[in-house]
């Protein structure tokens, strides 16, 4: 990757799970300075031990001179609890700062985060990002970003350091939106390729040539391309878990609600994905749903 | 497209549809001797005045003297009607010749074409294609075949000439079987593009800067990037029939009931298409799915 990024901001970056603790890592690799605030207390200290930086006690204390605060948590009510109080970033945060939220979390919250922080004269851009662990890793994530123009300027040259593509999508919650987007069309996919793949199985098939004839034409798919292997073996523990498919869908079914959108078939890969978790399989990648056709 | 096929075969080619009528040309084009059978006569003779090439009166007339008889017609009875009787290819074939079925029709006619022609001494291999009539104009179909290794071996040059990739599957009928994995594929991935798109219309989203975000990531696919442009306008009247999906689709449920396979999705999306039919849409493309959730 081409790293377009000048170093030397203030930064600071809330959440250092799979994916904040690589991306907070690339922030400190481009020179940027990193003030840190984990909830677990010793994935910081490993984190600052790896990478330098500031280990803060609140994400107010991380946030405070931070030109830029990024935030990659686990749902609305973890961005609510970093944000919001006296320990949380808002308060810390002053002269114009702006608030990066890269959780996958709903456009609810992120309007709402929004305004909070315009009552503030601070920023904030919803930036979900898709890529999964290895592109958080290999600075190659996909960021889709909601908010206003000039925030998306200032805060665009610095998230390159680990992206690939950081795209405008248009006001505060577009960025959501568009991952939800991005999961819908993954469930269908996903779905697809079970059913072939599980069906393959069944008539007797050389799995691994049926993918590789297939994938050359209509039915190629990202998915095909990178789990049809791993769904033949039956290799599940690794990617992207159906816990958070099925909390990203259920993102989907909430703003469905309101902009009247139909998602039969989304709907139904839940309920699969609801098996797959009453199975324990709840960190297995979302390709785990073959599972279902073939345990029967 | 490397032209690796020695001209100067004896040839047949039965049924002149969009995709046979090009397929027949590019045998000819490629120096093969071509005798063609198209139960509308007027269309044989558009390819002949267009190819040359001899019009049979019958698929036996059109088989006479042929090394390969090559055939593309709608489903399993048209097969069976060019097949049989004293008019059908197989009647008209002698020498080890081999008929190659391009339709894509039942596993349960190829294995019974199969053993209709080992009877006579013939050889016989099921060959549906994908690549849609853009593929067969330019020579860029990929070819799935069931048969034996010494008919496929025979064939596989001469298929060359209007394909990109001729894939031996194994027996009699895994050709048909991988054409239907195909279709399963191309099910999930169309009918979660549908919902996807959908969602980001109502959603407010600009569509256009969405299929150009996500197409870089997991979720992208053929479809996506083949069919999004065209679903966001609305557009229909082209490329593979919802008729046709249907048609594929029923060779699958009837396969899986035999191989117990499991197709809830597939299930739902045939419902889908039902309802595309009966909208009049039954000639649009198998993107037209959308429709359905813009229309309630």
């Amino acid at each position: 990757m081409m790293d377009t990024t000048a170093g030397g901001r203030k930064t600071a970056f809330i959440g250092l799970g799979v994916m904040g603790y690589p991306m907070a890592g690339h922030l400190a690799n481009a020179g940027h300075g990193v003030a840190v605030y984990n909830r677990t207390r010793a994935r910081a200290e490993k984190w600052a031990g790896e990478y330098g930086g500031r280990i803060a006690e609140t994400p107010a204390a991380a946030a405070k001179g931070a030109e830029l605060v990024f935030a990659c948590v686990g749902a609305d009510d973890d961005l609510r609890e970093i944000l919001h109080g006296e320990d949380g970033a808002l308060a810390g945060m002053s002269g114009g700062a702006i608030f990066i939220d890269h959780t996958t979390d709903s456009a609810v919250v992120a309007r709402e985060a929004d305004a909070a922080a315009r009552e503030r004269d601070l920023g904030f851009l919803d930036a979900p990002v898709s890529g999964g662990q290895a592109g958080a890793e290999n600075g190659a994530l996909t960021v889709m970003v909601g908010g206003t123009a000039e925030s998306f300027a200032a805060a665009e040259p610095v998230m390159q350091c680990y992206a690939r593509n950081v795209t405008h999508m248009g006001a505060a919650g577009n960025g959501q939106l568009t991952k939800m987007v991005n999961q819908l069309c993954i469930a269908g996919v996903v779905q697809g390729l079970a059913e072939g793949i599980n069906f393959a199985q069944r008539a007797g098939l050389d799995g691994e040539r049926v993918l590789d004839v297939i994938s050359k034409g209509a039915a190629q798919s990202w998915q095909m391309e990178n789990r049809g292997a791993t769904m033949l073996k039956g290799e599940f523990e690794f990617g992207f878990a159906a816990d958070w498919m099925r909390k990203d869908l259920g993102l989907c079914f909430e703003e469905a609600k309101k902009n009247g959108a139909l998602l039969p078939m989304a709907m139904l890969v839940d309920q699969f994905y609801a098996h797959v978790q009453q199975r324990g399989g709840g960190r297995w990648d979302t390709s785990s749903l073959i599972q279902l056709l073939q345990n029967i």
